[in-house]
């Protein structure tokens, strides 16, 4: 196992840990919810958004304690999210993670409550994160909140777009809300937590939105050039709805470049940071080289 | 015009042009969301949450701009589950507040996306409010996030009785969660921002549990006696869908009397605090009594 794997298994030992915490149990009525919202919830996903809160917020020198509500509220806004998404009046998808997807496993009206108590839940767990002070914990939520709002413009943004003709500065936008908005408060609410100076969090900004970025171009280009089998969700799927990609646009091999260009651009963000940045350029390393 | 009219009226004007700052215009893309949000939020609905947190608020002395944006954060997220309600996986309902619901009038991804992004609006309209402290920011947001996590899972145990005969003791909970936790949370919201004392707290707090069991009552009166012009809502659907309601355990008349009853409860709640009550008084009133 590699460091960075070594990491990334840690972390989503933690932060699961932290999550079952934080989720009810199914012995909480009403159970049927809390069985929805677990299914989803520990389906097995990668942890990548809270993984990046701790990589940032330890390479500042912080506590991992005081990163861990703030870690599984960015996978419980992201969770609710992908539910929501997959229901059939939006993506209208089955699989997810490898498995049947909430309201597939469930129903269409406990997969909505489930994304809609995950996003409260989400607040809650910061708002009442006891090991920070108020300030910062109000600072998070606004951080969350801008990031969520601009999650759900992308959304309607990328449905409003299906089976149009859309120019790439459109298609960036979409992204930048839809997915990269969610990963640079991700970022951001380690470099928060950590009481970054001013410059520091402006670096971090910009590593996060080139890391953004970079994971919206992979994830094109995995949809393509993978199987449904070792994506763990429906593959091809881009192309079929008509979606405007990254290789619709430029073809596999030009959007390759693309991705390598922005990988570059992601660690040269944090040379002007005198912080230990190995983890966070294995990272984008990581992203660059993933293959689900 | 009754000085509680007058009271609801000039409350609604001034959420109203607060909820019209706070909800983007459709002149932020995306167009077709912010214009389904605001179909919704501005539907002539009777703001009574707001209203009850800018009538506790100034009963101890607050001032009304320290307590616009925490009402409109609880009618955010009151409209929010409205519009998810509604959607047709939940209780498939084409008229609201006299008017085509979100989703009929848009369509069922943009009423799931307008609700979500209510949802965040709400923590957002808060976590933002510069007239207050960070520490009473973090209060408001537990509250907020309390009650709204309460309300979803009422809304699931509500769905799960449906058909079922259901025994009062889990009527009230569903109710206590459905309904009251939100109108609790109102309540208390106005008490926090104006830093009321732990006694006063209390009963607010218990005057506010006594005015949402009355809410709900006179809720499911309303259903059976009036009709579908006069609500604005589909009248007689309880019944239709067989749910639990007072009526349908009680009878009509069982159910006026228990109005009465809880009414007298709520009222006398107030008599231990030493702030003026006519208004909570009066709205105990204006709810034992309403028509719509």
């Amino acid at each position: 196992m590699s460091d960075l794997e070594k990491f990334f298994s840690d972390c989503t030992q933690i932060v699961d840990a932290r999550l079952d915490k934080l989720v009810p149990t199914n012995e909480t009525a009403p159970a049927r919810l809390y069985d929805a919202v677990r299914w989803s919830v520990f389906a097995g996903g990668k942890r990548f958004r809270p993984a990046l809160v701790l990589a940032v917020g330890t390479a500042f020198g912080c506590q991992e304690e005081k990163l861990l509500n703030a870690a599984a509220a960015v996978e419980m806004i992201h969770t609710y999210s992908l539910i929501h998404d997959d229901l059939p009046a939006m993506d209208d998808d089955d699989l997810r993670r490898g498995r049947a997807t909430c309201h597939v496993k469930f129903d269409e009206a406990t997969a909505i409550l489930a994304g809609d108590i995950l996003h409260t839940l989400a607040f809650q767990a910061i708002v009442n994160d006891k090991n920070l002070p108020a300030e910062t914990r109000v600072k998070l939520i606004s951080e969350l909140a801008n990031a969520a709002a601009r999650m759900v413009d992308g959304q309607q943004l990328d449905l409003d777009g299906e089976g149009k003709k859309i120019a790439l500065e459109d298609l960036e936008k979409i992204h930048r809300n839809k997915t990269g908005a969610m990963i640079s408060a991700s970022a951001r609410s380690g470099a928060i937590i950590a009481e970054a100076s001013g410059a520091e969090l402006k670096a971090v900004t910009s590593y996060a939105s080139k890391l953004g970025l970079l994971f919206q171009i992979t994830d094109d280009l995995l949809d393509v050039t993978q199987t449904t089998e070792i994506l763990g969700k429906t593959a091809g799927k881009d192309k079929r709805a008509e979606k405007a990609t990254y290789p619709a646009l430029y073809g596999i091999e030009e959007t390759r470049k693309l991705a390598e260009k922005v990988h570059a651009e992601a660690i040269n963000e944090l040379k002007t940071i005198e912080i230990p940045t190995v983890v966070l350029c294995e990272i984008a390393d990581f992203i660059l080289e993933r293959k689900s």
